[in-house]
C-alpha cells in the first residue's frame, strides 16, 4: 500500500506507491498544488504563491481513504493529494508526454517504402489511425499521405485535421510551381539543395505538408535527408565541427519589397535540456556571416562539414512525388529539396502549408486521451 | 580614399574607408559573398561553398573604378566588390539593423502619461508616423492608439497595417469579457495579477494589441510592469535568483477539450548573445514543476522573488482603458494584468490579437527603406 512520510528535517513529505517507487515531495511545492488552487473550469493555477511564508512547515501527513492528507503548521488549511496524482507528477521525473516520441534516425540506406504511410481516407475517417500516423510521422520526421483528392485545398484540409495552419510571410498556403518573377527559389525550375524552410524567422515553421497536384515534368525528383543523423554523426565524427556550429550564431534573412525579416540562430540548436532541437540549415536564406574576421575560417570550415554531408549519398533519399501523394515532414528537422525540372515537357505543382511543432503535439495528446 | 590590401598570409584582404574605419575580410568569406553568386530577382545565394577547395586564395586586389576587384588564384573567375557593401558587413559587426532599438526600461515613476501615443488617424494615413510610433512603441514595449473607431474589426485592421495576425488556439482574435464555461480566466470578471501570455507555447506571440470597445464597469483596471526593468534589476540585486530563473526550465501548460499546448521554459530567457529576450511568467499556465527534489526549495525562492516584484508598487503602472483606446504593448516583455470587475455594473469588452515580433521588425525595416 501507499505510505506517506512526514520528514520536517528535509522539508519533504517522502510518498512511497505499492509498485516501489518512491519519491520525496518538498513543503512548498504540495503547498503551490495543493488541488483547491486550480480554477475548476479553466484548470489554471489561481494559488497565490506569495500569499505563503517560504518557511511553511508540514504538521501532520496522514491517510484517508486513500488520499494522503497534509496539514500546514500555523495554517488551517489541509491538502488532499490523490496518490496516483502524486506518482504522475514526481519531482525530478515530471509529467509524462504522450507526444514525446524519440526520433528514429535514417540515413540513405532507409528506403522511401520504408517511410510511414497512411491513406487519406483513414486517416480523416478514424482517429485511431491518424494517432498512430501522427506518433510514426514523429519518430522519422517524414512520412506519406496517398489518395489525397486531386483538390487544391485537399492538402490543407488534411493539415487542419491536426491543427490550424501557420501562416508565414508568403501566406498560410503556397504553390510551389515555376512562376514569372520569383521571390524564392522554390518558385523556380531550378534545383533546390537541402535546406530547412524559413530558417530566417525567429522560430521557422514546425510540419510541413506539401500535396504534390502534378509531377509531369521531366527531372523535379524530391530528396531528404535526416537532419538529425547528420548531426549525431557530426557530433561523433568532428566534435569541434559540432561544437562551432551549436554555438555560433549566424544571420539568416528573406527580402523582398514587402518583407525584411531577419534572425540570427546556431544552424544545429539543442533545447534547453541539450537535446537535438531543430537544425537551420538553408544556403538561400543564409545572411551575410558577420563573425569577427579571426573566426571565420573555422567556422566555414565546419559549415563546409555539414553541407557536404547533406550532400552525402550516405544521407539522401530520393524519390518521386506522385500526383495524389502528400509527403509530411518536421521542416526543423528533415531536409527537404529537389532535382530541376524542365517546366517545358509537363506541368509540376505542389502546394504547400504548415503545422507547428507546438499543435501537431497537441493533436496527439489529446488523441491520446481517448486511446487507453 | 578607399584602400584594399592583400595579406596573404592571414588569409585575408584589408579594406580602409575614407573616414578611417578598417576591416579584414577573410578570402572565404570574400568568395562566399562575390555578387554574382546571388540571384537577380530573389537575391537569395546560389553560389554553392562547397564548389570551391577552403584552401582558396586571392591572387590580386586592385581597385577599378571604385570597386575592389579580387582575382583567384587558380580559377579564373573575379569578383568585385563595391566598397560602401563591405563597409556595411564588416566581420564583427555586421548589418546595421533598423529594428534594432535598445529599450528604454521603465518603472512605476514612468506614468501612463509619458507612453508613446498615437492616433488611429494619423497611423492610417502616415506611414512616417506609423515608423516613428513603432521605433516608439519598441523602446517602451508598451504604447496607446487612441480615436480607434468603435468597431470590433478596428484592432485588427491596425495591426494588419503592421503585419499578419499570430493565429493561437483562442483564434486569430478573441474577446476578453465574462464568459460562461470559461476556458481561461481572462474571460471572467477575477483580477488577474501581471503575466504574460501563452507562456505555454514554444514562441509565445510577440505584440499584443487591446481595443478597447467597452469599459463601463466597476473595477477593470489595466496594470502594466516592464519585466525586463525587473530581470534587471534582479540580476543586480539577487544575482543567484536571477541565475535560478535563467537557467532552470520550468514547464508550462493549457489544456482544454480541445487542445493540450506544453513547453518548458526558463522564466527569464536570454538570447544567444546573452541579452533579455523575453520573459515566461504566467502563474495560470505554470505547470507543475518537475524539478529534482533538492532544487525545488531554492527555485521557489526566487520566483517568489520575482513574483513579488511584479506585484510591487515600484514596478506596476496602473491606468484605465477608455473606449476608442488601444493599448500595443511587447507580450514577451511587458506583463499585463487587470482589476476584478463587477460585469453588474456595467460591459467591459476588449478584443485581441497579435503580431509576433519577426513581422513587426520587418515592418520597421521596410519602412525604414523610404526614410532617409
Amino acid at each position: 500500500m501507499t505510505t506517506a512520510t512526514l520528514r520536517g528535517g528535509d522539508r519533504v513529505v517522502n510518498v512511497c506507491w505499492p509498485n516501489g517507487t518512491s519519491a520525496d515531495f518538498p513543503f512548498l511545492w504540495l503547498r503551490d498544488n495543493c488541488p483547491t488552487g486550480f480554477h475548476p473550469d479553466t484548470r489554471e493555477r489561481q494559488f497565490d504563491l506569495t500569499s505563503i511564508p517560504l518557511g511553511l512547515s508540514v504538521g501532520n501527513v496522514s491517510l484517508e481513504d486513500g488520499d494522503i492528507v497534509v496539514t500546514w503548521d500555523g495554517e488551517s488549511h489541509t491538502s488532499r493529494f490523490d496518490p496516483g496524482w502524486l506518482y504522475d507528477h514526481r519531482p525530478g521525473i515530471g509529467l509524462l508526454d504522450p507526444a514525446q516520441v524519440d526520433a528514429t534516425l535514417w540515413r540513405a540506406d532507409f528506403s522511401p517504402a520504408d517511410l510511414p504511410r497512411a491513406t487519406s481516407s483513414d486517416l480523416t475517417s478514424s482517429d485511431a489511425l491518424l494517432l498512430e500516423f501522427l506518433l510514426e510521422a514523429k519518430k522519422t520526421g517524414l512520412a506519406i499521405v496517398d489518395g489525397m483528392a486531386h483538390d487544391k485545398d485537399a492538402g490543407m484540409a488534411m493539415a487542419r485535421r491536426i491543427g490550424f495552419l501557420r501562416e508565414t510571410n508568403f501566406g498560410t498556403t503556397f504553390e510551389v510551381m515555376s512562376k514569372p518573377n520569383p521571390n524564392n527559389l522554390a518558385y523556380t525550375s531550378h534545383a533546390l539543395p537541402l535546406h530547412t524552410d524559413l530558417a530566417n524567422q525567429e522560430l521557422p515553421p514546425g510540419f510541413q505538408f506539401l500535396h504534390c497536384l502534378a509531377n509531369e515534368a521531366e527531372g523535379g525528383g524530391s530528396t531528404f535527408c535526416d537532419g538529425f543523423a547528420i548531426a549525431n554523426d557530426l557530433r561523433n565524427d568532428e566534435p569541434e565541427a559540432f561544437r562551432l556550429l551549436s554555438e555560433t550564431p549566424v544571420p539568416f534573412r528573406f527580402h523582398d519589397e514587402d518583407y525584411d525579416i531577419r534572425r540570427h540562430h546556431t544552424v544545429i540548436d539543442l533545447d534547453l535540456f541539450g537535446n537535438m532541437q531543430e537544425l537551420h540549415f538553408n544556403a538561400h536564406l543564409a545572411g551575410i556571416f558577420d563573425l569577427p574576421a579571426d573566426k571565420m575560417e573555422p567556422y566555414y570550415t565546419a559549415y563546409r562539414k555539414l553541407m557536404e554531408m547533406t550532400r552525402s549519398e550516405r544521407y539522401v533519399m530520393t524519390t518521386r512525388l506522385r500526383g495524389g501523394e502528400m509527403v509530411i515532414f518536421d521542416n526543423r528537422r528533415v531536409l527537404h529539396g529537389r532535382a530541376a525540372f524542365d517546366p517545358n515537357t509537363g506541368f509540376r505543382h505542389l502546394r504547400g502549408c504548415y503545422v507547428d511543432r507546438g499543435e501537431f503535439d497537441s493533436r496527439i495528446r489529446v488523441l491520446s486521451r481517448s486511446q487507453g
